[in-house]
């Protein structure tokens, strides 16, 4: 018999691992040591199946021909073995062996490696408020509370839900809740918007608005303060600062952490963010590797350290480990942070630096937001994709792109793109020509993702001058912050009409096709917003006004195609 | 008045240079000609205009914004001038002029130029065949024929039809005659396969098999030898060696040829691809600009020339002769040849080269083939993409992919991140790596494309071996041209049934799960042809069974979810 090889943890990581090293190592003895009876399960499709989209358990625990991924199944179509309901409560580096319990039983045992494997996840963060140990809150962590939560729904149990947490899971489960089950749902997110630092605001509202339209009730900026249940010790009611919200169930979606515990205390080196891993995914013992949601990931755009809990980095950390443990010298560089979500009928989706993130990063970064067709504007299916780019001004390099779109692919086509350009150090320029196949019902002859690299050119240039979303609002809220500031609605009559009746004086319109004509009735002692649809149209009348001397004007980037997604309070019906 | 700017050319590169140019330098004086009285429309989007998918030509020429873009538009919003209905006769370049005539009243004229754009596109390949005058007989080369050719449709004219030419223009077409009007349409390829050079032949017999499926008739290796007229004048037979076919339309979509002759004429260098330009879009005259269709480009991944003829290439080059014209320094390096196409409810789409034209340049190029769920296998709109990965043995370089899938944007995201990292010359590691993002119902959390590089590193390491899928069929067609081969099926019992019967001997079945305990019921003295539905499992077992010393094997990659898209007469029902 060759090496053994243990692996301890068998969700994501840890199997990819076993299965990809016993391929390369036939001789070798793998053990997948799992303190669950469930293992191999796709944990990204929990909300799915609470849904209802996936109808069984089991359908997450199968691969993609229809075999469970179970005990048996590793030991015979795998050669791997898999012991479950196991917990590894100790390393023991110097023996090189693994101290074990069986949960059910309570016996011991100590398992012998001469490689060790670390794959154990990571955990929900439960927030220290008073009544979280109440029945009734649950986390997302396992498949045993997925069933749990859905058992709960189909007998009718669940007429209201909250959950703590806009992030990615959080509004995954909201949408889970909502859309099948109808249960009145509410998500409660403390910082001031849904995904933070994961995509923008302008973009954050955009989810917001379309999840609130399918009845989701959202409260950003606002965090639980303590649960309270009822005398059976169930949970019944969620208190924030603001209000009491009666719910038959809480899902606490605030965050995960590293499970390091293990490593930590067999002396292996672990930072704040989890285990800490050479490219090689070999932790600071060399017989010991690790990889998964519980390892510490680096940031190939910013360099730094951080936690890249996604199932889809672990599979390809743990076909590295697997490598590795061959002797074959694979690397894994690190992660740009890429992201997707279905929204109801919406998609989210983002790569790379948010604008808010590369600025705390120091980087000198704007952004390019547009509102582009998804394909040919003259295909049936078409419709517009609010799509930004952060770039840095200095070196024109690329830092992110975020979408906004319908909930089909289109927005997954240009971050998977965007994220190849990202991951090589693309700049503004490759962007710009970046072949992406057109035709009609898929793209346009400028792509999306080409348009916005040519506003981010012309910003960069400093072409194109915009007034940012946020500030636009604020302005628009309380005129009189800004009272030299004017529009310049270039849009087609018909559009302009209800906003220059509800704003007076200050909108001012000149169709698009009529500016060179009349530019002389525009207002010289004002800040000019141009105004259009999508920003395009508003950049050229920039460059224009700026070629007759009227400098003094500002694009609203993304234009009116981003706001009314937006769902601001003061558009006219 | 600043410098006077001339483009030859009003459809997508000369347009797109012309307004880009203006924004630049304001105050350059800018004038489009164009021959036609249609200028600046969405030549792509024809076929969806015959299918009734766009109800007005109008459509076409408008902007995204709903304004139509003729001679007003470009002079009031743009601040370009187009000259309609005249025709470019010659470039004198000594007293830098173009001589023009009026196409209508036949009146000359000369028109100066400080700097002159050419943008003449390209032209329709007519074949030299008998008939090819008839009436009835059309290119797709200006809008004028499309509005033609739905007239008759419209009028109910038109009950056959005939598509000569198998690329993607003459498969769009066959789409828009028989999937809207009903027509009875038949598509002739002189080549072997549909989209010769563009795909490979097991994706290009999906797409056939496909197209079969929804009607249209087509014959791959047989050329129109003649068209044949009425009494009078009007097509109304297709003659081939094989067949004579009744139409009431004929449409050659036969390829198309660079429109260089007024360049040639004027003694700029020209080669048989095109006008010859630098990177800057320059032509040998450095006051003379070309781009679009009439140029020759550069292909990035095997260095030559070539033709390149695709809208969306041409707009991305119109901008960068725009940037040059106002002495910005921008380059345009070359094309990778990125492809997509809707074929009724499917999608092919392609970047790069194909295995076969990977071979023909000298590559040591293999191709991994595959068939990936486009989605999580327990997403209920999941379905299989076929999808392949063609690199270079030699360096690991990636130099192609191609995918079919469903008709929505999946194979337009892995294509488009393709393109992204083939441009920038990556690897079969840079593709099993790259963060594309993962939820289920966008993708799987090892991506389709990942999974494919994953596949290509097996075979670059020897650790896996295929049969072509070509080779494969030929030995089922004929199982005495490879005596000493045999299946071994390893899918479900139940799918193996049908084919153990019909195939007896030649069909050994042990499944999956059970290879590791019932190996020795293998034939020792017969080359085993590893089946599975996609390939996946057929290498597992492959390394399985090399490591008991059974190494006589070959996997079939793609395995038979690719065979049964490409729709061989020996299925079993």
């Amino acid at each position: 018999m060759g090496e053994k090889i243990v692996i301890i943890g068998g969700v994501a990581a840890g199997p990819k691992a076993a299965c990809h090293a016993k391929r390369l190592i036939p001789d070798a003895e793998i053990t997948i040591l799992d303190q669950d009876s469930l293992i191999s399960y796709g944990g990204c499709g929990i909300p799915y199946y609470v849904s209802g989209d996936v109808s069984d358990e089991d359908e997450l625990r199968k691969t993609s021909f229809h075999m469970t991924r179970d005990v048996p199944f590793f030991e015979n179509a795998k050669g791997v073995h898999v012991r479950i309901n196991t917990r590894a409560i100790k390393i023991n580096r110097d023996t090189k062996s693994v101290d074990v319990v069986d949960v059910i039983s309570g016996a011991k045992d100590s398992v012998p490696y001469d490689k060790l494997v670390i794959s154990t996840g990571s955990q929900p963060f439960v927030l220290p408020i008073p009544g979280a140990d109440l029945e009734g809150v649950y986390t997302i962590s396992d498949l045993h509370k997925a069933i749990a939560i859905k058992e709960g729904l189909a007998k009718g149990q669940v007429g209201k839900a909250v959950v703590i947490g806009g992030g990615a899971i959080g509004l995954e489960m909201a949408e889970a809740f909502g859309d099948l089950w109808g249960v009145e749902t509410t998500v409660l997110e403390f910082m001031p918007q849904l995904l933070p630092r994961i995509i923008d605001a302008p973009f954050a509202e955009m989810v917001k608005r379309h999840m609130e339209k399918h009845g989701v009730s959202i409260y950003t900026g606002e965090g639980a303060q303590a649960l309270e249940g009822d005398e059976s010790g169930k949970v019944c009611r969620v208190v924030t600062p603001k209000r009491t919200i009666e719910t038959d169930i809480v899902v606490m979606a605030a965050g995960v952490r590293a499970r390091s515990e293990l490593a930590r205390d067999a002396g292996l080196h672990v930072s704040p963010f989890g285990i800490v891993v050479n490219n090689r995914m070999q932790t600071s013992d060399p017989n010991i590797y690790a990889a998964g949601d519980c390892v510490e990931s680096t940031n190939l755009i910013t360099g730094k350290k951080m936690l890249a809990p996604m199932g889809s980095i672990a599979n390809r950390e743990g076909r590295v480990v697997g490598d590795n443990l061959a002797g074959i010298p694979s690397t894994f560089p690190g992660v740009i942070g890429s992201f997707i979500m279905k929204a109801f009928e919406s998609c989210i989706g983002a790569t790379g630096l948010s604008l808010e993130s590369a600025r705390a990063e120091g980087f000198d970064a704007d952004a390019a937001i547009t509102a582009p067709s998804d394909r040919a504007h003259f295909f049936p299916t078409e419709t517009k994709m609010p799509l930004q780019l952060v770039f840095d001004r200095k070196d024109r390099r690329v830092l992110g792109v975020q979408a906004f779109g319908d909930m089909n692919d289109a927005v997954l086509a240009r971050i998977n793109a965007a994220a190849a350009l990202i991951v090589k150090g693309g700049t503004i320029d490759d962007f710009s020509l970046l072949e992406m196949p057109y035709a009609p019902p898929f793209s346009t002859a400028i792509d999306a993702l080409n348009a916005a690299a040519n506003v981010a050119d012309n910003m960069a240039c400093n072409r194109q001058r915009n007034v940012s979303i946020q500030n636009f609002l604020s302005w628009i809220d309380d005129p009189s912050s800004q009272p030299d500031w004017a529009t310049l609605d270039i849009r087609h009559p018909n559009e302009i009409g209800p906003f220059a009746e509800k704003f007076g004086s200050i909108w001012h319109a000149v169709p698009y096709n009529e500016i060179r004509k009349r530019h002389n009735e525009l207002p010289k002692d004002k800040t000019l917003i141009i105004i259009c649809d999508a920003g395009t149209r508003s950049y050229e009348i920039q460059v224009f006004l700026d070629s007759v001397g009227l400098t003094n004007t500002l694009v609203l980037g993304g234009g009116f195609n981003c706001i009314s997604r937006m769902g601001v309070d003061w558009w006219p019906k």
